[in-house]
């Protein structure tokens, strides 16, 4: 959906936190669109087992610090909690690389999900603030990590909203979203308005409550 | 959406702050779908005026508390600014109804647009906390006063997420909403999750000026 898309063919995928459902579907898809993806994890061991777990795809596990520092482009889909420590801890590995920031700050209770505080205003803001040598994009909130581990789902209905300051960066992501068969990358805007898209997690979990669906967002008349 | 579709035909429907752009749009489809409007405004002269711009249809003008109390249903499109102070000084004609917030708090400069901070939340979580009688539904934030207005477009390419605790009532907006063609009333979880939906309405600023387009969001797999 860019003027100028970027060449994304062939990068190297780390995705830090890839052993969660999420990181793992999106692991899968981009090793199905051809990129290597390198799963990271705290444990080593836990990683290789998450990418063997996806069959024969070009994805390999590693620690997320062997990860960050040999993918081109970083995804981060690690749980709320333990955000802010692991990209402190990989500073210098994620420096001059794009950082792709998928996390959503939630709670849950028994009224279903609801978004936390961040005191940076958004989990994007706060790996912008953490890794100010890193270009830092907010993308990939709203997939569904069911349907992204479905072999039965050939294409993903869903558009992913990009968000950053940096459009070079921004341009590249929406190029990789853009890779996953069904998926349109869209610019969402700059990354002082990732809070809303992150915390529009909590609504999409009700309305997968309400419709039995696994939904995701469509934006008309792009 | 809702399996216990409420009936709407015939509700009247009033229109708070219906003189700007969003409010009269929405008078103009729900009239086209057979509904009669009040627009209101704190100006009756000019709510009349409004009410005229749309032709031949059955919407009239009243001052906001003639229009708050002559409705069935009340939605409030009035600036932000004023949203308070005009729930307020209308809390006993909206007792007892339905009343559809779909006020978007937002900031603007150089950059574009930013969610302003709420107090309670969000506009429509400080609705409910004015109005304490009234059932108070979020819905109609991402709809376009351009697009409703168009008499080009025939159908408006968009879902409206409705958000509330009040399982009747968000059942009657989305089948209000349901009577714009082409728009359909998905339920969008409770109130306490409006803010990011709200807030919504700046990326999709962001995105109008990036494609030179009215954007709207649709969900999947619903």
């Amino acid at each position: 959906m860019s003027d100028e898309r970027a060449e994304v063919d062939g990068l190297t995928i780390g995705i830090l936190g890839g052993t969660g459902d999420q990181g793992k579907g999106l692991a899968r898809r981009f090793a199905l669109a051809g990129n290597p993806v390198v799963i990271g994890s705290r444990n080593a061991a836990r990683a290789e087992e998450a990418a063997a777990s996806l069959g024969d795809l070009p994805v390999r596990g590693a620690e997320n610090s062997a990860a960050a520092s040999e993918a081109d482009v970083v995804i981060v889909a690690v749980p709320w909690d333990g955000h802010r420590a692991t990209l402190e801890s990989l500073r210098s590995e994620l420096a001059g690389k794009i950082v792709i920031d998928c996390v959503n700050p939630l709670g849950f209770d028994k009224q279903g999900a609801y978004p936390l505080p961040v005191e940076e205003g958004s989990a994007a803001q706060q790996a912008a603030a953490v890794l100010p040598d890193s270009r830092v994009v907010a993308a990939f909130h709203h997939v569904s990590a069911v349907v992204l581990l479905d072999p039965a789902v050939e294409r993903v209905d869903l558009d992913v909203l990009v968000l950053g300051d940096d459009r070079e960066a921004t341009n590249l992501v929406q190029a990789l979203a853009d890779r996953i068969a069904g998926v349109r990358g869209v610019y969402g805007g700059r990354l002082r308005n990732a809070h809303q898209v992150e915390a529009l997690t909590a609504n999409i979990i009700s309305i997968n409550r309400r419709y039995k669906a696994h939904a995701g967002i469509r934006i008309t008349d792009v």
